[in-house]
């Protein structure tokens, strides 16, 4: 376990990471980042993107962009914007948010002309195989049953993990799993990067914790 | 005329209103409504409400809502966070961002409870008077045919503003209409407020004009 | 009670209602609706609607149209090839199926064209009162937390049964108010008709009975 | 071009291809396909495919299906209906009718144990690519913009359909291109067939012509 893994911490609509919550929580996974040499990535919702990332030097990312550029268009969130707001990488096709597959092609696409990072996600290992397909630097899977479940799935369903991993390195050698849904402790990262995953993707384990603080230690405390 | 009309200003997702240009396009709105005495409203991208709300004292709306408030949500725009970053209004179904019906009404729901004023838009008489029934602050009439074309609705199709007015009257007097689509010259205003409503909802003939204060200026010229 | 309720029976995408088993099901419902003398109606799913309709001389409905027309739309079903097809009325927005508010205004007005009698579906007051401004010839109640629950929304939540009964005669006096959700016995029926309800939408309570001719039998028995 | 080609005709929701129609557009099929040899597929509404698929030999497909199963789903299209009804194979993702990539690859799986053969649309090659690790039978390269132009995919944009036969054979060789978009003379065939296309998937260019049957007589004449 030479390599240090990647700990993305999807922040959702909670009222526990949002606003000046957003910027409080963002600034813990800085200290623990600081103090633990993991890379935390902090995912806030799109409104608090530009104040998290003017308050911290973490990576900070948006939870989904759409598939369209500058233009015509309301209410939806641009790759362009979310740069600008500060932002240097986003998910795409959360399991709270999936997208037509000609959008999630365009959406990488956007995000890759605006020089962001692109974590898509997917919930089995035949849609991690077709989104590996368009090379995004990563893919997150996430049964569905799973998420918020606190059974973490490098536990629960090993072989998703080892499916997704074997999937995509013979497509795609670059594109990283990472491994979400029901995560929230430090074994069950370990678990996650023993079955090839370069990381994990979480939320309400962390963010709604008593003390995310300690929780995030705890996660990295193991690796 | 006596009373002074709305002017609510839709950035859209134009790279002439995004970003830090979507901060000189809101200090374009703030001395332009400063020195007319016209309420001028900003609506720019999610992400780039904060940052406008800290730089300027004229309102800024969110474009979109989603009818969902804090949880497991990703990707969600709420009412509440708009709301901490800034804004104290909020578009919702617009017509480049359509929502389902029970969504309307949980999206108007959640606004009220985050004190943000509601502008509701609708592309005909019938839909306008359905909307009437969820009592927001505002509907903003936009036949679709029209958005972007540079025909203004209040002379290409007067009928559907006085429709759309007496329809809400006769339903929720309170309730007040905004004239959308193809809206970009002050005598478009003024035609606009002849038919009863309140104001204007605009974008393009603003946003992408070659002197957007210039453009402003005009808008509010003539009433 | 001297009026008739109206049973409106939803085959869903049950197996026990699908294909060969749809036109089993719509004959049960036809030899209850004629030993009863009350209206039942049989609501395949749409590549069924044909053969039922060939089948039985009760009234079959589709469960869901679109809101487009004759045109360059692949996938979608039009009120107009339900029309033909058999079906002299449909399901619109059930909550399995919800739509854009403006696709409810379509597929109403498409309706109205090739002669559906329309059942609009609703998950609360305040939206069964928009709908009604749409004048559909009837508004079908279901909280949508009791759908498939077994707990009758007539028993369970007698005030939005009422409140959607009120709601609707103050808007438009000839829109019926169907009750839904949990409905599967004959005092169910009798409780919604108690509450002003015209009927009721049910479906699994039915469908999926052990004996489903005998669950209808006693759902008509205590009329 | 030893191989006969395959023809796809798309009836869409046009007046032409429906109800009474529909039958005698499939008639008309049938009749060319026996007089030249050439397979050709009708693909009308749903509510139609019962009774195309009691009048005519040729298969019968559907335009669309939905991801879910039997079950406690409303309005949807399963695949076991469409089979139920008489279709053996399916359109999937329809440019007009795209869908969820999570629901895309569903609908495939539900497909395939219904038996049905799946035709899934695509926009550009990339999106080609990522379908094809679903191993469909087929993938049909629809550009959006020419889509009901009459200009002919396969002599407009000859790059996007050798780019996609080239794709696909990369990860999936059994996968067959379809050529769609703008097609609706003999030539247009044979140039899809020269780039490496299996077959066409074409609509109004027939559906609309003045004489259906003399078009399909012209577009198989010179195959």
């Amino acid at each position: 376990m030479g390599k240090k893994p990647l700990i993305v911490l999807n922040f959702k609509t909670y009222t526990e990471g949002m606003g000046e919550n957003a910027v409080k929580m963002a600034k813990y996974c800085e200290e623990v980042s600081a103090d633990s040499g993991v890379k935390i990535i902090a995912v806030p919702q799109a409104p608090d993107i530009y104040r998290v990332a003017c308050s911290v030097k973490i990576p900070v990312f948006a939870q989904h962009i759409d598939g369209v550029v500058a233009g015509s268009h309301t209410g939806h969130i641009t790759a362009d914007c979310v740069r600008s707001a500060g932002a240097t990488g986003t998910l795409i096709n959360h399991s709270e948010r999936r997208l037509l597959l000609a959008d999630i092609d365009s959406a990488i696409q956007s995000a890759r002309r605006s020089e962001l990072i692109t974590i898509v996600c997917t919930n089995n290992v035949a849609v991690t195989l077709a989104v590996a397909t368009f090379a995004p630097e990563f893919v997150a899977i996430e049964p569905p049953e799973l998420i918020g479940s606190g059974i973490p799935v490098s536990k629960a369903d090993p072989d998703i993990v080892r499916g997704s991993v074997s999937a995509v390195k013979r497509i795609q050698p670059d594109v990283e799993v990472l491994c979400g849904a029901g995560i929230s402790r430090g074994d069950d990262v370990a678990a996650a990067l023993e079955l090839g995953a370069a990381g994990v993707l979480l939320a309400s384990g962390i963010i709604r914790a008593k003390d995310p603080k300690a929780a995030l230690i705890d996660l990295v405390g193991n690796i």
